[in-house]
């Protein structure tokens, strides 16, 4: 993919975030540099709904930004740093604090869990990751290299990590997986909310969570969903093809 | 009625659904061929909302396209054939994930029940299908015949059947019932769900189902709905009398 | 106040309460014939989002149209008639099916509670009205005088009645006062449902809830509610004066 | 600061609050005159979405309008300079119904507690002021100025105070911290319920919060929200650099 379809299609999921409700004035989302595997791109310090090709910054997996970009980044691109990092196979990243989400990054009790197919791409395993424990009373942001990098230790090898009284970090093998993760994560925890409160509930088993996983971006079902998403969020002119 | 006109409502059918929140990017509804009951008419693969007269397709029940058309079909197309070709009376379909719907789908404790009176069209019994049953670990779609009789199984004489960690089928003898029972059966999930927070709960007797069931599609307490939602939904102008 | 104003707020009312979600495809507003207190005006069967002068029909208190009015007729316009009969203070009717209210409508252990101070003029005691008490299994509406008539008198002199299964009608002593019950209902019980999960509740006195009846419709807040709410539901331009 | 620009600004907050469901038809927002801290700045009853720069009234501490300024100013004015006189370093004050809060302001069992990091800002602990404990029955409105009096020595140095069945109070050292903690104060609640819900919950500790309080109203992570809230609100054409 060259490095403006790439740009292209972050632009088109920063704005899908923001209409779907992921993402507010806060939340972001990285891709990994096409042609250099060890930078990311990702917005300077805008709201999601609001970036343009324009604003996009490329990145060292320190946080540093490249070829003497002085524009004010996030102060939490070192989430996606360190996962990058991490994690070759990942080429992009989304933070989010979508609502629905945090009563479970809260709960001392309860862990969630897969039960809607379309989000079976979360995973089987969601791990919570307090920045208390490791780094004591701070404002709760991911500022610092060792602290993105101890998130990115307890995310291991799967797809979304909580982050206690925060939101989340989901890993995607590529920018439709990671955006898929990110709008159904808040659905899916949604409904296992309600369905506790009826009783037991029947989780996606381990065989169905690993066939829910997008190994193709570019498959029909896929890419129905990212054009219809880019449509909504009035960025349909913005599409060209592979995700 | 003429195929033009079915189409046309078909496609007001896909803008109502997407519009009233029933499907998102996924979903789909279906109508019986008017002119030969052996087959159906639906959407190539394409969201709900974004759906045009010239996006529908003629199937057979085993989910052949007719005509050579060699557009790319929904993968759970098997849904609405198997649904066809065992109830003869049916002549819509529509299949949703709706969220509000979904915790019933998972909870091995708790059914839904009617309790609201514009969902009366559910039916008193509302079976509840799980794909794991008999084909174990799959990616949890109906992507094949023999899945989507034995979905029509599990569906039986009833107008709903949920898909356990899916969502739902709904089958009606005039789209304007599918249609109906597709945009209440969410509300009916949420009032329900919230009601036995309350304690014990007030359900539609059977005598009461009976007589919300949708005799005349062309009555006016139906087509003030249809024409409602349609108008909400930007295509008031494909509005051309009888549903 | 002039037939031609009054005429006018009744669209505006229709509008109100689509705008504000008390109202779908179904529910209705009526007020007393300001020249005519044996008479009330109401729509014919139209969604009240589209509700327009032209549709505004004039009835007598059993339900029949006057001056020969061929139109199609809401089926359920027995409730109105029956509370103007039965309450001559009274000068509008809603009917709605909000979903906010419809748990408690079904509950048979809960009662809905005034809680929140600007709900207070949705009265004290709200009484339960189940159609199937005296008429057994029905289509669940009020299709007729008499059941109008008993409804009207499990209202007694308060200002809401529930109506099992179905949703609830509003008596005000004003257009304003309707209305603003007919909002502020749904959000009472959304508030009260989550509070009862809580713990003990805080209910309104019934001192506090006689000062929150509206006295006098053309209180500059409650002006401001009005004109705040028709102008978001795009007839601002309709607004002339006196409620 | 100069007087236009304050203005503007807090044009813009009444469009922000209203814009992010914060306030509907009632609801209020103030800001310290920037040249006469004796005196605070307020609209005239008017619905938040519909302020604009002609509606703002100029008050002294006890609810009287400066410059013989006819016009009807809110009734709950006193709310906002009985904040004032007892909090030096208060410079704006936000009054709000939002319905995702007033649960916690009728439970008589259960405080509501920052649990998101966004909504940090809005302190360690929240008082809870019923009016009925020291005025008896009353409409539950503060329309007096020893009313507001006692709501304000319920306060203390607190950020925000619940007002029993009513809303709440929010006081900020800068105008975007008070409209920063109405913004997150409702997702706050509706998070902590939801987390109720699953068991024990993780609060955020005294030194979390102490670090979440906005100490630089023109901090970068700051000016993006308000960026943000003000184009989603329609009113970007407004923004002038400093908050």
């Amino acid at each position: 993919m060259t490095l403006e379809s790439a740009i292209r299609n972050l632009v088109i999921a920063n704005r899908i975030l923001a209409h779907e409700g992921v993402v507010d004035a806060y939340g972001h989302v990285s891709i990994r540099h096409p042609d250099n595997p060890q930078h990311y791109l990702l917005s300077r310090s805008r709201s999601p709904e609001l970036v343009e090709a324009g604003d996009i910054m490329e990145f060292t997996f320190d946080g540093a930004a490249v070829g003497g970009d002085k524009r004010q980044p996030y102060l939490e691109r070192f989430i996606h740093g360190s996962i990058y990092a991490s994690r070759p196979e990942v080429t992009a990243v989304v933070h989010s604090h979508a609502d629905d989400v945090l009563p479970f990054s809260v709960s001392l009790t309860t862990r969630l869990r897969p039960v809607v197919h379309t989000a079976g791409c979360m995973g089987n395993h969601i791990p919570l990751w307090d920045i208390r424990n490791k780094f004591g009373d701070t404002n709760m942001l991911v500022t610092n290299v060792e602290q993105g990098r101890d998130l990115a230790t307890t995310l291991e090898r799967n797809n979304v990590v909580l982050m206690c009284g925060h939101g989340f970090a989901a890993a995607g093998r590529s920018l439709a997986e990671a955006v898929r993760i990110a709008v159904y994560l808040p659905k899916n925890a949604r409904v296992y909310m309600e369905a506790l409160r009826l009783g037991e509930v029947r989780v996606l088993s381990p065989g169905e969570v690993e066939q829910k996983m997008v190994k193709n971006p570019n498959a029909p079902e896929i890419v129905r969903a990212w054009e219809y998403w880019a449509k909504r969020a009035g960025c349909g002119h913005l599409l060209d093809g592979a995700v």
